[in-house]
């Protein structure tokens, strides 16, 4: 890990940075097994002009069952810029305490299917922490969360996956599912789109911190727990139905709510848009958008449809378990 | 105008709707007729929640020629709202010049065609008001352009297109050409890609207000020759490339160059945006998206292609003149 060499290595940051390489390991070998066909190739990346670190982003397109699929991990620090400081709201305190150093590592995925049957999955964990002028720690916290986005709505499929995240956070606090179901479903929205809920959710949390009640080590934990749910959370939904045969309304119905997905993440998402204003690579950042898009003025699926049952579902988020 | 009985109408105002509603006519007509196949549909719609006017949306879709294509004109209205004002950077000044009320009436069209050798175009022509509490008018200004985005360069397009243009900003004054067709290659730009513009411009302008040396009318019918110049700017290069016979591997630089339209006005167009974050009729925007696109990752053209040519010219604008 030469990457990590320039900075003030801790047990924390190498124990976290160890995971999300051997996840996206695991991660791709598990998605190229279950595709049969196509492999992830690798675009090592290295940040230019000062800025520290780099990411290895894996990029799989056109197999047999996943139509592009990327898995990026990253490693990258750098001195605050006013940039960052905005977008991530840091307080502005001055003197030793003001943060002057940040180090982000995390795994970030989106894997796009080829049949509209199998849902699009997105999953994201990642550790941020500030270091003061004198590179003593001054703050670090956790995100991340896992979240399904279907084009047909199959309520087992969404109970399973929504169970799987719910065993994971019960394992740690009682309260975590419920929360983090919530921020979720609050997240993903196309305000634009009258509240439009990109799919049906899953988890999704920010800024969490070590506390009197829970240590750093609790919330490197739980990260690392459900990013290890993301393979029996997932790919068994993709077996289930990735030989569904499908017409090319189904078809023309998933290039539709790909649109949406292309809004969601070009004008509300804020990781999105934290790397493209703070000048994150660009294909690693857009690797999340789909592969075939379409989009119709004012379409509108038919009354009483499949179709229009999976926009019921996106309207208003239901309890899943 | 039943929509304009609510506020208080003025001369200028009421010439300047006139004229976008004539020019939305002339122009589908114009289009329709070069199709040959298919026709504008239309959506009249009001804004709702006691925010004033609303617009007409004409859209046609799976043409001979036109794939995809909206013309629509908007007379809007209402209570200067704090999203506007920080949209707008509109002054916050006490008491009588405090801008309250606002009034825009525009015509905005984005035509994408079939074939990948006719270039996609967009234009925009409005005029924004104003006023304070006591119904004085505060402030006016006009603002539009146009601009080409072809998928394979052909110069004397190109050319042919800036000349239009040229031709009618000389008759009002000589140094708007030169101007505006910077303010074209500054505006319409993929900063996050490395700068790279959406295609070869045309002119763009903003915020032009009345002065000592330009009156009201001269903006009025500055705005409306460049109207007006569309049709005669446009439709020949349609006519000239329509025909030329096309290859999958064409339509497939066709759908990734709509990819990058798509990234332009969502994460940076100030119209769209402003139209989002503002309440805007959402379809009657986004109808300026592509009808589909393509999103490969890190997809690069062969070296000394047609395809790696037009990046030359979106990369280091060119004068056409």
């Amino acid at each position: 890990m030469n990457m990590l060499q320039k900075v003030k290595t801790t047990d924390v940051k190498g124990a976290w940075v160890d995971f999300i390489h051997q996840l996206q390991t695991n991660i791709c070998a598990a998605i190229e097994q279950l595709d049969g066909s196509a492999c992830f190739t690798e675009d090592a990346w290295q940040r230019l002009d000062g800025k520290g670190g780099g990411g290895l982003t894996k990029v799989i397109q056109n197999g047999n069952v996943f139509e592009k699929g990327g898995v990026n991990t990253s490693v990258v620090y750098g001195q605050v810029t006013e940039a960052m400081r905005s977008q991530l709201n840091i307080s502005d305190e001055d003197g030793a305490k003001r943060p002057a150093k940040w180090f982000a590592a995390g795994i970030s995925l989106v894997i796009h299917p080829v049949n509209p049957f199998v849902p699009t999955v997105h999953c994201n964990y990642r550790m941020f922490e500030l270091y003061n002028d004198e590179d003593v720690l001054a703050d670090r916290w956790f995100g991340g969360g896992t979240d399904l986005t279907p084009y047909y709505l199959f309520e087992e499929d969404a109970r399973s996956f929504h169970q799987a995240y719910k065993t994971v956070c019960d394992k740690f606090d009682s309260i975590l599912y419920r929360t983090m179901k919530k921020e979720c479903d609050d997240y993903f929205v196309n305000k634009h789109r009258n509240n439009e809920r990109r799919g049906i959710g899953g988890i999704f949390y920010d800024h969490r911190r070590a506390d009197e009640d829970h240590g750093v080590d609790f919330w490197m934990n739980f990260a690392k727990a459900c990013g290890n749910a993301f393979i029996p959370a997932y790919l068994p939904i993709v077996k289930k139905r990735k030989d569904i045969s499908f017409t090319e309304k189904n078809r023309y119905w998933q290039e539709i709510r790909r649109g949406r997905y292309v809004e969601f993440n070009l004008i509300h998402d804020r990781g999105t848009l934290f790397g493209l204003r703070t000048g994150g690579r660009i294909e690693s950042i857009l690797m999340s958008l789909p592969p075939t898009v379409r989009f119709e003025y004012d379409y509108q699926p038919e009354k009483d449809s499949e179709e229009q049952k999976l926009i019921g579902v996106l309207m208003n988020p239901r309890e899943w378990i």
